[in-house]
This record gives structure tokens, C-alpha cells and sequence, in this order.
């Protein structure tokens, strides 16, 4: 079920240049030939749509770290915010740069156990220990 | 400032053989001399200490993911939870298992962009496209 | 898909007296012919159903923001906490006080950069400026 | 450190007669003779620190569950949500009412658990099973 | 909806000697005969679904808490996280440990206020009073 | 205290040509004489303290919504998310554009209450109403 405030979906057929110049860079980038409903949804509010998609972009691209890496941390952090879309899309989008079944399985292990630990260290507060603060 | 609920620290002088022997795992595991805070507070439940720590041992070793990946999504995952003492001791991990900062600063980028986008995505709603779903 | 736990809804005609003056009060103040479900499953326990109905009509009534703010505001924590079914209803509640889709995407643009930015801080932890604590 | 927004901390003796009658039933209703600052800050807004002690007290009173119990679950939420002033001031009341060491070591292991396996359910979205469903 | 990527289910005639141990064990605690499907979809990674069945198992038994007040716990948390398939299950869980109507209602009110203060305190942040901190 | 993976701030006259572009346009687009420590940390990556700088001061702009309005929603996400610098900074950028402690005090209201019944829906889960669903 869709929220039924913000529609109907922006389709490339009806969308304006502002909007078509971001979803041609979105299928570009991507490789594929359709844009996912979260952009046709974002596409109402055309400023926004560009610099979200821009700022993805980047952020999402290789760096520091690759791209799969990237996506397993998308999956971690929706998996937290119990994010449904986010969870199916970027399901997709990391299987689509490698991600195995056992990746997955180890990405959802981690990051489960993390919040269980971090439910600890919140309430039990252990002084932080002098060995992690800075020498100087 | 530390919880005075449970406390003293329990330190090694003073530790049960049951939490000594979860001690010495975990300073072998780690190649280290000494046992964070965390481990301190947690071991006023000796039972609730090594199971903690034995599930930790098992998720955070190598597997399909190496041992570095999981620290970034470990921190990715404090950092959307707002844990300080979490945020300090993975980092320090993540450090001991070569996380530079140019990398430590993209991890946290695309945490940050998930915890955006994903609360675009929890507001609109768009419907899951039928890309995303199983093909059966 | 509801929880089958607490059912069936109360409505109006099974209703006891103590929950139709709740129910008539809703309507009263909001000058409509029905109650969303919401209510009608608080009215289980009609001693809650009367206290969250009451302060929530002081909290989201005139004082020193006006109502519309308020629904703004609202929708925003909803967004942060990927409540689904209050993201329908108090879209439904801002839309009734003025809102336009332009405000509602800029409502939701503030929210989820709020918690891109509160990611950031949560992991860096700068100190808090001097400039930003009292003067006394 | 304290916010610096709303300062200073509304002291009985500069308190209005509205704010003492508030603070008055605290001291009463939990036999002490102070009040914590929690409500001394929220005394800025004397309409809102009644409103929320009132339906605070009543919460949390005696009902189906006893007040032990119900501040049990506080604690699991607060640790949750990571709210540090929370966790010492309901350990305290939770300690006055019969709290042992070994039930908030329980009750944290709960919450953290819960917390580990709701994220795993999150991103995983197994079908709601059948027998889960209403019958009728 | 189910998430696709992990998928299908694993069901005990298809399940390994390993997988149907943990399967075995789980309907042996619970005096039941089936498994639901949050399990069936963990089978996918067998050590996983091993070590987290068994520390469940451990945490969620009887102990300085009864297994009643911690499955309110766990609703509490899971009504925090918003975990749909959570609220089900472990509604139908808690029930079954004798849970009525109105033990879940306050429950619901308990966690409910508890995530309302929370942010009264995380926002107001009053400094920890004295009274709360360890005597020596 | 501050996290020490990532120091020392990055000071003005310490910063590349890059970061003090950056840093000067903070400062005239606020009429101040100096930038928060939030940016300082972040310029340790100079193309992320860039983006963040530029996506901020568009969002936070005015547009559909006035930018006093928009620090509100702002303070109200930081609250939900437990954010103590957000906290520290926002309440002071809301203030300089004119908040008053009466218009805090209102903001934190509903962002609780928004809290509180956030998680009352997200348990009982009622069915989302017809009259919320679009009509065509």
C-alpha cells in the first residue's frame, strides 16, 4: 500500500525536462533501462529529486571504499531503521554488484548483533576506557 | 559519567575462575593485555558474559565477510543508534584492523545517506516495484 | 494487515458510555462524522483511550506554535520512525489544516537530512562549541 | 552538561503555586523530599509538567502489572532509544522497588536480544505466519 | 510481502540433519509442532540460526525474571522498533504465557510513555541529579 | 568528550583552499564570524564537508516552508534520535532566528506525544482507514 498523498508516480512519459535530465542520469549510471518508484515519488518535488540523486551518487560511488561494501552498509543501516522499500531495493542493488546469500546471511548477522550490544553499552554505560582516547 | 547501577568494575584480580576464563579468550582473540570496559560491566552476569562474548567471537570472524567489513558495519550501525561507548570501541577496532580515515569517514557518508533516504522512503511510501520481487 | 491481538474494533454502536464520550469528543473537536481505527483500538482499555485522546488534543492544539506546525512536526518524527499507519493519518490531519505537497516534501526533506546530519554528529562527536553553552 | 535552552532549573522555593502543587503530589506519591530535575526543567511549561506527571503516575501505577514490572520495561525502552538520563534515573526507581542486580542484568539481556533478532525480522520479512492470524 | 532474497523457506523435509535439530529442539521447548517461519528463513545460514535459537532459548527462559514478564519486555522493544513480524509473533508468544487483554494494553501504555519521556529528556537533557550517583 | 579517530578540528587557518571556500561561505550565509565544530570534524573529507554544506543550506532555506519552522522540525528529529550535538546546535540556530522557550517547550510536546503514539499504532497495528486511501 502506497502513501496516497503524494501521487500519482512521475512517469518518464509525463515527466518534465528537469525531471527526465535526472532519471536519464539515474539509468545511465545504472545501466538499465527504468527508474525505481522512490525517484518517480521524489520526482514531485523536482530541486529535491536532483540534489538527492546527486549527493547518492556520489556517496555511493567507489572511493575509499568499493561500491559492494558500500551497499552491505545501506542494508545494515535499514535493516536498523526497519526501512521496508530500502530493504528490497538495496537487497536488489547489492545483489547486482556481488552479493552472495552468505553475504547477505553475515551483513544481517553483524548488524543485528550490534544492536543487541549497543542496547547493552547504552544502558549499562562502562566508563569509556583510557586506552581509546587520543595520546596526545 | 558511568551507570552506578552495576558496579564495581570487575577486574581481573578480582574476577571469578568462570569470568577469568572469558577474559583470557578474549585477550587471546585479540592479541592484547587487557579487557575493555564492556566486558567489565557485563561480567556482574558471568553466564550472560560468555555467552555474549562466544556469539561476538563467531559473527565478527572472517566468513563470507572479512573481519574489516564487519567493523564498518558495526560502526555504521552505533552511529544510527547514537552509541558513544560503541562508537569509541569500534573504532578503535576498526583501526587495529587498518581502517584509515579516509575510509572510516565514507563509512559513516553512506550511513548517514541511508538514514536520509531512508526516512524519504518511510514517509512516501512508494509501492515495491515488481522488479524487486521473486520471480516464482 | 492488523494485529489480531486486540480485536475486534470498537465501534461506536458496541461502544460503552465511558468510550462514546471519547468518541463524541474526537468528533466535536474535529468536526467530522467518524473515528479512525486507530481509536477504536485504544478503547480496549478505556482508561487509556480517554488519557491519550486528551493530552494529544491539548498537545496538538493553538499555543505558541500553531496547529498546522504541529501536524508538520509530527509527520517528520513519524517519518524518523517508519511508523506506517501515522504517516496516513497525520498526512490526512496536515492536508485538512493547509498543507500542500510542496510543504509536505519540504517537511520530509528537513527530516531526513535531520537524521543524516544527527548520524554524522552521533559518530564524529565534536565538542560542543563554547559559543553554544550559557553565559552565567 | 545540561542544555543551556531552558535554564535555570525551576527550584521549589522560585516555583509558581501551580508548579508546587505538581511538585507537592511527586514528593507525596513517591514518600521522598525532593523532586528530580527532569520535572524541575520541564516546569517551564507548568501546563505541560502537569499533564505529563499525571498520566506518568497513572501509567505507571499499580494495574494488571505491578509498578516493578512496569519499570522493568521502561528500562528496556530507554535503553533502546539510548536515553542517558533515563537509564540512572529509572534504575533508581526501579531499585526502591525491589530491582536486584540479577533482574536488570535480565532485562537488559531481553532488550538486547529483542533488539538483535527485530532487525534481523526487519530485513529478512518472513511472512507472517498463518497461525499468528485471527481465527475468525 | 516476504523480502525475495532470501527465499524459499526452509521446511523441515527439505531441511539438513543440522537444520532439523535446531527445528527438533525448538518444537521440543515449545511443546509445539511446527516452526515458524522467522526460523525458516534463518535455516539459510545454519550456524547462524544455531547460535541465535540457542542464546534465545537461554535469554528468553526462566531466571532471576519469570518468561512471562520477559515477553512484555520484548514486545515493549519491539513496539519501539517497529518490527511488524516481532509484534505478531511475540504477541502470540506472550499469550501463551498467560498475557490477557489488559497486561498487553499497559504494556503498550508503559512503552508508549516511556519512549514519550525519553525524548523530553534526550531533548532537555537536565543534569543528572546527585542522588542518582554511586555513595563512594 | 569528542571522538579522537578523527582530529584534530580542522581550524581555519590551518584548512586548504578547498575547505576554507567552504568555511566562508558558513559564515556569510549566517552573518557569523566563525564555524561550529560539526564542520571543522567533517573537513577532514573536504568533497563530503562540501556536499553536506551545500544540501544543508538549500534544505534549510526558505522555500515552501520558512526557515524558523524548518529548525523546529529539525530539533524535534534530534530529540527522536537521541542527538546531543544536534541538540546543542539547533536550539541555537532556532533561537537566533527567533524561537522562543514557549515554542521549544510546544515543539518537544508533540515531538514526544508523537513518540508515544508512534508506538501504540506500530503494535496494534489498526487497519489504515478508507477514508485515508486515495480515491481514484
Amino acid at each position: 500500500m502506497s502513501n496516497p498523498s503524494i501521487e500519482p508516480l512521475v512517469e518518464y512519459a509525463d515527466a518534465s525536462a528537469e525531471v527526465r535530465a535526472v532519471y536519464d542520469d539515474i539509468m545511465a549510471t545504472r545501466k538499465s533501462d527504468w527508474v525505481n518508484n522512490f525517484w518517480n515519488v521524489l520526482a514531485h518535488d523536482p530541486a529535491n529529486l536532483k540534489r538527492t540523486w546527486e549527493a547518492l551518487k556520489l556517496v555511493m560511488g567507489p572511493g575509499a571504499l568499493d561500491p559492494l561494501t558500500k551497499e552491505l552498509i545501506y542494508i545494515a543501516v535499514s535493516a536498523t531503521n526497519g526501512c521496508e522499500y530500502c530493504t528490497y531495493s538495496h537487497t536488489a542493488s547489492a545483489r547486482a554488484k556481488g552479493m552472495t546469500d552468505a553475504m547477505l546471511m553475515e551483513t544481517l548477522a553483524v548488524a543485528a548483533k550490534a544492536n543487541e550490544t549497543n542496547r547493552l553499552a547504552n544502558a549499562l554505560r562502562p566508563p569509556v576506557d583510557p586506552q581509546f582516547l587520543p595520546k596526545g
